[in-house]
């Protein structure tokens, strides 16, 4: 766990639409990560339908465990949004009209020429003693009420206008009712690739308690591996340092295995080295079937260095745009060492540039032959200086098959082109 | 709503990675959605992070409330994995050793050619009393215990794997202790593309008042629109009928969209086409860069029709693999509906195939020049007939103009397969 946290936050979020799954909340997350950075702890996110028992219910149980409860949804103008009406009866208090929001209504409904309503009418009740929170975007107001010491704080749940409302006012709000400055939060992603997260933790465990400053999380994202370290300080330069240190101690243990951190992908990073160096790439792919030339065209300004790429599904297609010799397909198969290698070479020559990288394998489900199984891959890459292989046997299905196999390639590379710098 | 619920059922997810908003939880809403059709009650959706004090009051509080609770996430190798200890310490019971699941564990590190960690270990131990439930995907396993009367059901966090053992675990084993016999229900995924949500509903609108036995759900799936069309009644051959009847209708307003229904994917529809016919395919791709043949291959069986995929990202590859004329490109540029064209002519001719298919565009952000906006497509499908060609603008990021073009291309080949048959 991570140290000290000031503010106890919760989250609830109120919808029919989301507890059927119709609709993924937008809010909750996008108000955990700005409360996350400021310091704040979220103890939970809850999600109810909308029916007063259990908004009651999620009221009475957050006000014992927070210090202010973010509440979204239901403050619409028609019969479903009861959001308003059952925080007074939790908390056993009237509605009181609003003169302020029904003018403020009764000025935007004619602005955009809607007919007023009768609920337009509701959306100016609040429960007595509370404070409103205006609504730039849309029509309903927000409101903070304070119940059995904790600050309910409501607010619509259209994600756009909860948003604008949560910067201008509900975090101003919450910093002035904060009992400790928060601390700073530094945190960092560091990408690894080729390295199961259990061996990544086997390997960096004993980095885990010595520094209790810096949080280590692991995040599987198939087919990388995700660390994120988060420091938090009260002072800004020690965070800094916190987080620094472990990094730098992480990166020489995973070295083999890092390849980004924070948003870089693993295309950009070979797209950078490529461009820097001033090389150009062409690739040939038969397994993967396009998926590292996909890959690699997701960076803007990848045209600089990628000349071409030839998806080579039959063994005709080696033949007539790569050169790779019938000899070479019919003693040792489309899916071997030399097969590869004769393709990358093939590949180079052909699209006159400097690395030519390819794949050949089975992604199965079928296909696979004797001392050959389904997930078999053989990735090349041939430079100036001659060409290297890899053999490759991945235990997933099709999709994962490719995935792995265009990551590998694109890893191959990387370490290829930081061994020129 | 719809009619009498049966269970009630809560969700926990559970993980920093969620309260801190670095993470959106697709778990919660996926279940959601599959019981929901079930005609089970979501009573709660709750997520906490990885600390011992939360988890615990969570399942006190949904012990209360719900007769299952389906906990995901926190069941790793690494020390922030704290779901399953935790839960034990909560019902107060000893973790025990689970052989089956050990011997599974070593089994599948092997295969994949992990090393075995001390981690793993971990992962075999469960509160006595439990069931597990394997995982056919990933190595953490689930399980489930009755907890003072309430059903905890607890799942690994990674989204493919928990909902794997939902579809083949969860439900069946909730069917069973479900107290009443739910009514029949058939559900129906219809898939389209080129259609805007609010199109759709607009075109259907009138269908909802006058079936309501049949529920309409939007879902966008960029670049899809995926509806799902779900009857119930107590019995099944009146549940199937509402369905077809609403299916067919929907079926006919929206015809020029519909694609698939179900699990069919539009590379997979497409394939079938090409099989069924016998004919033969090659791609020559610039701005979707590898995507359609990427798209193509993830289908198992695609080396039948597929002969090759080019992806000519230069001006010379494009002269050197289509034979595009130099004065084409020089007079039209790069990115128009001569060049599209060509292009698509000459992968036919040059891979000796019934069908070219082509793309050329500028997928940004930078690269507009007058007239041409970044989003600017052409696509273009050579046959026996002759070639046609479509001009379509994109508003959207880079990646999302690859995929947008990329099925256009092949909406464009399913069309024209169709129209054959």
């Amino acid at each position: 766990m991570i140290g000290k946290r000031t503010l106890n936050i919760g989250i609830l979020t109120i919808g029919d639409e989301l507890t059927s799954g119709r609709v993924r909340d937008a809010n909750a997350p996008w108000i955990a990560a700005q409360f996350y950075r400021l310091g704040w702890n979220i103890s939970a996110i809850l999600t109810v339908g909308d029916a007063a028992e259990s908004i009651i219910r999620a009221i009475d149980s957050f006000s014992k465990q927070c210090h202010a409860v973010i509440v979204t949804g239901g403050l619409g103008p028609t019969p479903d949004d009861i959001t308003t009406e059952t925080i007074a009866k939790a908390c056993n208090r009237p509605l009181i009209k609003n003169d302020l929001v029904l003018s403020s209504l009764k000025e935007r409904t004619k602005t955009c020429g809607y007919r007023w309503t009768e609920g337009h009418q509701r959306q100016a009740l609040f429960p007595e003693g509370t404070d409103v929170i205006p609504n730039p975007v849309g029509s309903a107001w927000g409101f903070s009420l304070n119940i059995r010491g904790c600050l309910f704080i409501v607010l619509p749940g259209v994600p756009e206008e909860a948003a604008r409302m949560v910067t201008d006012h509900v975090i101003p709000l919450l910093k002035r009712i904060d009992p400790v400055p928060p601390p700073t939060v530094v945190s960092r992603t560091m990408k690894c690739f080729g390295i199961p997260e259990s061996e990544i933790e086997e390997k960096i465990r004993d980095l885990i308690p010595e520094n209790d400053e810096v949080l280590i999380g692991f995040y599987p994202r198939f087919p990388e591996v995700h660390l994120v370290l988060t420091a938090r300080h009260a002072q800004e330069r020690k965070a800094a340092e916190n987080l620094r240190r472990v990094e730098t101690t992480v990166s020489e243990i995973l070295k083999p295995y890092l390849f980004g951190r924070d948003e870089e992908t693993l295309e950009g990073v070979v797209g950078g080295l490529l461009t820097r160096q001033g090389l150009t790439l062409a690739v040939a792919e038969s397994c993967t079937g396009g998926l590292i030339a996909d890959r690699l065209t997701d960076v803007s300004g990848s045209s600089l260095y990628l000349e071409r790429g030839v998806v080579t599904y039959s063994n005709a297609s080696k033949i007539a745009l790569l050169n790779v010799p019938e000899a070479i397909l019919a003693e040792f198969g489309a899916v071997s060492e030399p097969t590869a290698k004769r393709m990358a070479e093939g590949i180079r020559k052909t699209a006159g540039v400097d690395l030519g990288l390819s794949t050949t394998g089975i992604a199965g489900p079928t296909g696979a032959v004797p001392g050959k199984p389904v997930g078999t891959v053989y990735i090349a890459l041939a430079g100036s200086s001659g060409t290297v292989c890899r053999h490759c046997v991945f235990h997933r299905d099709r999709r994962k098959v490719k995935v792995a196999a265009a990551h590998t390639a694109l890893m191959m590379l990387r370490e290829y082109l930081t061994s020129l710098s």
